[in-house]
């Protein structure tokens, strides 16, 4: 007989870029996300959930080219319909964040939609990107936008939603700010600069985004000539004069102190601009709606070096930052930074319907923050395991089983060994890789006699670590209780170390 | 100059087979799974997420051929990497359920889980399948599994979870039954009748599966010549003769009564047969174990006509379903059915490893619980809106947001009117779109006396629509009341409608 080719095994692998989440991971954020819908519905706002899956030409941005789809998502043909599949398939893809798949609902089912429409929504999105360290391909957002307002208070009522839900998941005033400008302004000081050329306004963008990162001597050198940047690499400068940059200068250090100075300093920077004027009388309404509900510069600032990328923004613009410090990889101290940003858009809708819809909303970055809770220590202590119940007499698996049921029953999380029994110390080593707080224990001996024994763990551990001989013997971290006392014991256990 | 030409508007669509879920049906289902999470926890199963996307190598079940994807699974062919993407990029698909993750993950970590190893996981699965009614390309799982352990004991444990949690959601005992039987018995019968042929086997596991459907006559059509169904269609039959089907049928109807008496019959059922006898007394201990527990005959049964597919079982297998009556489209009655399912399967992570690794667990379909609940009346009740601040002079905007500001942090989910104010109507209109239990308005004169007015829209609304002129005169559904006193008569409002 011939040999039966094997087929190799399948690698266990998740695809580059892609992870699992594990136990307090995946339930902290959970609790996270639960907490932003509660001040989210609190303010009017309603939940939506989408599928992951939208039609490319939905989606709009990226588009697949006739043989692959486009860098930036993940893309897939449909198979085609009819004989010999004449129509061809849509093109489907995984969405890439929650506002593009929120423009195709509104249009969907704007018939049927409250007007205005507050709506949040919370869940992963994927990106086809190269992945690095600590970045994914798939990740969660968690956005709240508000479609068919156009007024100013629509963002200010976001920028006020944002610090409320800051504080609420853990982040106490002080050690956030969320940070408002307007694209409006942005573009009355390029025209105040005469800057004709869209490629030499985009690159003043962008230098203007690196202010937090260089400082006021970077961005001047950036604006001239170029700089050499802290690795040592030369950055091309955009090439204006010291007097084309003056303005830029002067508008970027004007923020972050009481509104109405910060405003007064825009309105200098922006000169005799109408865009400008606009830009910067809504900043001026916002500060106003936001002092009125007792949001002050602890909390909202406007700041003129806020930018928000390059992309489909029209007005207000908004980011929240962390300000307490980290220490980075190389051991530097660092700010945590931004954790949410938005701003409004107003052409999303357009698209699909032909008419302006204004629109404004705040994407949260719900794994950094996840990430800077942890850093402060409001997250991520040790979450006590189950119970464990082990397994003396594998004949009595009934008796075990009724324990646990008890134990579950009074509220406390309990579990039977379920491995193999024979080995007693493999089943001590599972309750401490589960981190028990403690273990219930009866053999044939404890059975007959009608009682258990309880071993706290919790106090086992401290004292194998700690204790001389004497606070051992003197200190037992074993009981024998009446069986009838099961539950009531190890209550007094799990309190003891609550 | 030459005509621009138009790019046409793109479809605001979701995919076929795809839909949005809008509000409560979003909090609904995140509030069942959070109970169920609960559950979970308490039994000892810990929280895992693994990504959406898999490599269809690791999912293993649906290999794409070389130009396309098989049917079943929404799959894509990532970007080659090297010079010319010399080297092919791997095959990547949308996970279609949470158990081959689960294998691929243990299979990866398995040095750093417990062993035995329980974990619970919900979250989206994805099928390439047609659309149906009711049938969508994208909804909920929710699954718990055991790995690691060979025990029956660990699929008791299932089972008697599956019941918890189930009254726990809010089906009460009574109207639910977990069903469960044992593969290792089916093979029994098949054993005893002599059946060596695979697909013979296979027609008679298909007809068992259709017992609740067409009841022993039915069955014994099927397992003979085989039978005219509702429709008009002739179904051929397995063609066994009447002595051959006798095991089956005697083995069918042995069930769901007390479990001695069914564990007697089934006995009787699988004659000498080895395998048979091992399922027999494995159903013996889990019935032992459910006992010791407290699960009786109302809540679990062992039913010999639970088959679960022709799947990758090995042993127990298990079933809830709900056994109130609901309304079928044709204005029938008939039983709800299945919502959760599973059993004992013990080859899914040798596929990685080469070891075989027991393992069992259970899926519940979310969103068919969902749908029964809704049914039973349970959920789906009218969720109040938020009280809608109106605007009646766009200048104090301020004034209006401070209102809802304090509303708010009394905890009163409350909003201003967004769209524009020039229309009052419009915005009382918003508000009943909204379901809002009342509309606060403040307009010059009001303000002047330092008073508000205060709707109660659900009374108003009950007042439109049932009182006579004098009850309405009477019992006015509007109030007018100090602006200090504006949270305490709101609270008193929704107080009144809770």
């Amino acid at each position: 007989m011939a040999k039966e080719k094997k087929a190799p095994r399948p690698k266990a692998q998740t695809p580059k870029g892609f992870r699992d989440y594990f136990g307090a991971e995946v339930t902290e954020r959970a609790e996270m996300l639960q907490t932003i819908a509660g001040v989210y519905h609190r303010y009017g706002f309603d939940a939506l959930e989408s599928a992951a899956v939208e039609t490319v030409e939905a989606l709009g941005k990226f588009l697949p080219d006739v043989d692959r789809p486009n860098e930036g998502v993940f893309a897939w043909q449909e198979a085609g319909e009819g004989e010999g599949e004449a129509k061809p398939g849509d093109w489907l893809a995984l969405r890439y964040d929650l506002t593009a798949p929120l423009a195709r609902v509104y249009a969907q089912h704007r018939n049927d939609l409250p007007l205005p429409y507050r709506r949040y929504a919370m869940g992963p999105v994927w990106r086809n990107e190269k992945p690095g360290p600590g970045r994914y391909r798939q990740f969660y957002q968690c956005d709240a936008d508000t479609v068919g307002a156009a007024s100013v208070a629509a963002d200010a009522e976001i920028c006020a939603m944002l610090a409320d839900t800051l504080e609420e998941v853990g982040i106490p005033r002080g050690d956030y700010l969320v940070r408002v400008n307007n694209r409006k302004v942005l573009n009355g000081v390029l025209e105040c600069m005469g800057l004709a050329d869209e490629d030499q306004r985009d690159a003043v963008l962008r230098t203007i985004d690196k202010f937090d990162k260089v400082g006021e001597a970077g961005v001047r050198e950036l604006l001239g000539k170029g700089r050499l940047d802290a690795s040592g690499a030369y950055i091309d400068g955009v090439g204006l004069s010291e007097a084309q940059a003056e303005p830029v200068v002067a508008f970027l250090t004007s923020g972050r102190l009481e509104a109405s100075e910060t405003l007064a300093n825009l309105r200098a920077a922006i000169g005799v601009s109408q865009v400008g004027a606009e830009g910067v009388a809504e900043l001026e309404e916002i500060a106003a709606l936001l002092e009125a509900q007792g949001y002050g510069a602890d909390r909202i600032v406007i700041d003129p070096s806020v930018v928000r990328g390059l992309g489909y923004y029209t007005g207000p613009v908004f980011e929240a930052e962390l300000t307490f410090e980290i220490l980075d990889e190389k051991g530097r101290k660092r700010q945590f930074g931004s954790v949410a940003g938005g701003g409004r858009y107003d052409d999303l809708v357009k698209r699909f319907t032909g008419q302006a819809v204004p629109a404004t909303g705040v994407s949260i970055g719900v794994d950094r923050l996840l990430a800077a809770l942890r850093e402060k220590g409001r997250i991520g202590g040790k979450v006590p395991g189950p119970v464990v119940v082990t397994v003396m007499d594998r004949e009595r698996m009934a008796d075990y089983q009724a324990m646990v049921a008890e134990l579950r029953n009074a509220g406390i999380r309990a579990e039977v060994y379920l491995g193999n029994p024979k080995n007693f110390g493999n089943q001590l080593k599972y309750a401490d890789k589960r981190e028990s707080p403690a273990a219930v224990i009866e053999g044939a001996d404890e059975k007959a006699r009608g009682v258990v024994q309880i071993k706290d763990l919790i106090l086992g551990a401290k004292l194998a670590q700690d204790a001389s001989l004497e606070e051992w013997k003197e200190r037992p971290s074993q009981y024998e209780v009446p069986r009838k006392d099961l539950v009531a014991k190890v209550r007094e256990i799990l309190d003891l170390h609550a």
